[in-house]
């Protein structure tokens, strides 16, 4: 007798229509009994519904998840210390992971991670990675562990078929119009986190009118719920709440990515950059007990001394990568063609809208509007100038790398939309709102 | 173009979810695209759900049951006088359509009435109507019309697609616990009523345990809501309330029901089901203007002057059946087995539960499960005595009509688990509580 028989669809159905909890036994029928195929997804999106419109109690939605992360493999990384994963709830520019996994391994931290290529505007961490000539994602699970025991750093793509529960139920979600509902969120992430394996995992929790999350209260019931699913689950999670209205440091597309990535790797990168990576490193150190100044300090030593390049470089390498790139960002591809946008009049930057940015990367031919498209990785945008700075009419203030002007036409269009000049600085926004642990 | 695909399905599901209203055209998008397969079950389902738990305004109930009307065949009964047509939200031992309408017919109104077959426990109008042998529920169009020209009469099985998106509808209910939303149940009722094209809608709203509304609140509301839906559709709908607690009159089963209906409209029936039927009657004269009180007596009088039983037997005979039977029903096929379930002490009957009396005569072969089963006409419940009547230790209560003992003993065990007598008189509940127009 398989687990869903024991139940009646429809009256799992009622009860969350009514308002009650479910037991973890019921949500096991509902959502492995959709995933084998066994529950149609007419039943299953009628439950959605209810569930967008009744909400789920903590241990509901810790129990949802745990039930989707045990649908497919899961990662066992026992045998490896420390271990620290990380994710980010959407961004464009953000070439956080770049930076901060190498950090982690420089402290003592283990990385051992998954990484979705995704549908993204701009590229997942994996597409920004193959700018390196010869690195792979593809590693063995021996390869991949050996990896991560050795240089504290690993990265392969999603090959295993990691909460499967949670792409069948995203794409029913996709078209039912639940996708923006708390706990489903929470739970489509954090399986996936728990089907990794790390034991801690610190999350970038984006804020903003581009973000999934609109307010900062939205954002902090998101951390949260997501922090309680970590705890009940025996994991340690963290995160950060950050502001995404604009993108992280100044340039967008995949090398020119890694270039930004390399500099502050340096020491040399962009404020707001370098500070979320040291903030993140700081929670991850802290869920392993660290007091909180003193990982702070190690945490920025790490891109001063040259021991977080140097996990870099060992990382590229033992991947497959050309190292001497690392060393000489001037060799990575970046597409020779230029374009400007300059300031229709004297002021101050008001406005540079993440999402047009990452739609221009996009049209340039820097990101994929489907599954399996080839990308640009020399394509990309340089913010010259960034919110908060004076302009003079005419100056320039975003910069366009195409090929052969392509899609040059609508980055440019999608670009001046996104950009308004004021007469006055606009108040200057944090761009770590909060943090919830 | 076709309706659907001006609008986003999900667009259409997060309005509804947000409790927003939907136009007609968006109504007509989601119902008239599911019906014609444009629009998967998955998307109506968790627009149901939405439905269920933000519910519906008035306007766009009755724009909901309009398009359901609107999605097949409409009957066009335009050229017939004063048109009246007759609903029940279900009952056991209802034999109420079989009396009130050729009381109708004798009254100068016209019926011009499709009925189902439907699943219930002790047969539909039109398998009691086959208690009359020949007698048969397919006329051409134009027979159908001029019978009921000729003889203000006539009944025809549901050969027509009328309303299909409601059975479409109605099957996605009953899997995804979205059955029981008062709107749902109020366009499901009326689409039908509406394509069937009568002017005139008596509706009895049947309220207690074993019926749809639980409560005579929620009868009412369901009731205002059929009202209001034929009201904004330019008909006439009126209802009365019922308690169906208890099986009406005395006998439940195919030809038994046919007897007690003969007796009725000889002016022999049983006081209840008597009530019932001149309450029906004066709704629809009152709903073509006339004065209560005259039509009160009018509809009385044609139970006593012959009127009403020659206008059933014009009708039996008009559509094929052998009308000696009217006036002789001891030839009408009534089971000879018989069976008794007497009273366990001396006291008062207290309760026949009305589904219990209808489950054994499902289980003697008077109803059917599954479609296109065939049914036993003969078998049957006789209600020797009825709820507060006193009754000795010993004595019969309910008579059972069986032919050679198929299904006996579950019919004895669900007749004896529905009765109970006490030792006091219960508190007679009135059989009709309200009437709403």
């Amino acid at each position: 007798m398989t687990s869903s028989s024991a139940f009646n669809v429809p009256d799992l159905i009622r009860k969350k229509r009514d308002g009650e909890e479910h037991s973890r036994a019921e949500l096991e029928a509902l959502v492995l009994g959709y995933t084998r195929g066994e529950v149609p997804d007419y039943q299953i999106s009628a439950w959605l519904m209810a569930v967008y419109l009744r909400g789920m109690v903590a241990q509901e939605t810790a129990d949802l998840t745990a039930v989707m992360a045990a649908s497919g493999d899961q990662m066992d990384l026992g045998g490896l210390p420390r271990t620290v994963d990380k994710h980010s709830t959407g961004g464009v520019g953000d070439k956080t992971s770049l930076i901060l996994t190498p950090m982690l391994a420089a402290l003592g931290l283990t990385v051992a991670k998954m990484s979705g290529r995704g549908l993204a505007h701009t590229g997942g961490t994996i597409d920004k990675l193959e700018s390196f000539p010869g690195w792979t994602s593809e590693l063995s699970e021996d390869r991949f562990i050996a990896q991560a025991h050795d240089i504290g750093l690993a990265l392969v793509g999603q090959s295993r078929d990691l909460a499967p529960a949670d792409g069948k139920l995203y794409a029913l979600r996709d078209v039912t119009a639940t996708v923006d509902c708390l706990p489903l969120i929470a739970s489509s992430i954090m399986s996936k986190k728990l089907a990794s394996g790390a034991h801690t995992v610190v999350l970038d929790v984006k804020v903003g009118a581009g973000a999934f999350m609109k307010t900062l209260d939205d954002g902090r019931a998101l951390a949260r719920a997501m922090v309680d699913i970590g705890t009940r689950a025996g994991r340690q999670v963290r995160a950060v709440l950050t502001d995404m209205d604009t993108p992280l440091g100044h340039l967008a597309g995949n090398s020119l990515e890694v270039h930004e990535a390399l500099a502050t790797l340096r020491g040399e990168g962009p404020q707001d950059l370098t500070e979320l990576c040291v903030a993140l490193a700081v929670e991850a150190l802290a869920a392993y007990g660290e007091d909180e100044a003193v990982a702070e300090t190690r945490a920025r030593a790490t891109l001063h001394d040259g021991s977080a390049l140097a996990k870099f470089r060992a990382f590229v390498t033992a991947q497959g990568g050309d190292g001497t790139l690392v060393d000489d960002p001037s060799l990575l591809d970046v597409a020779p063609g230029r374009a400007e946008i300059t300031a229709s009049s004297a002021g101050f930057v008001d406005r540079i809208d993440a999402l047009s940015v990452g739609r221009a990367v996009l049209a340039l031919g820097g990101g994929r509007e489907r599954k399996g498209e080839t990308i640009d990785h020399g394509v990309g945008v340089e913010l010259v100038r960034k919110p908060g700075e004076a302009v003079a009419s005419g100056e320039t203030v975003l910069r366009l790398y195409h090929r052969d002007g392509r899609g040059l036409e609508t980055a440019q269009r999608l670009l001046t939309e996104g950009l308004s000049i004021a007469e006055t600085a606009p108040v200057s926004e944090k761009l770590i709102l909060d943090r919830v642990f």
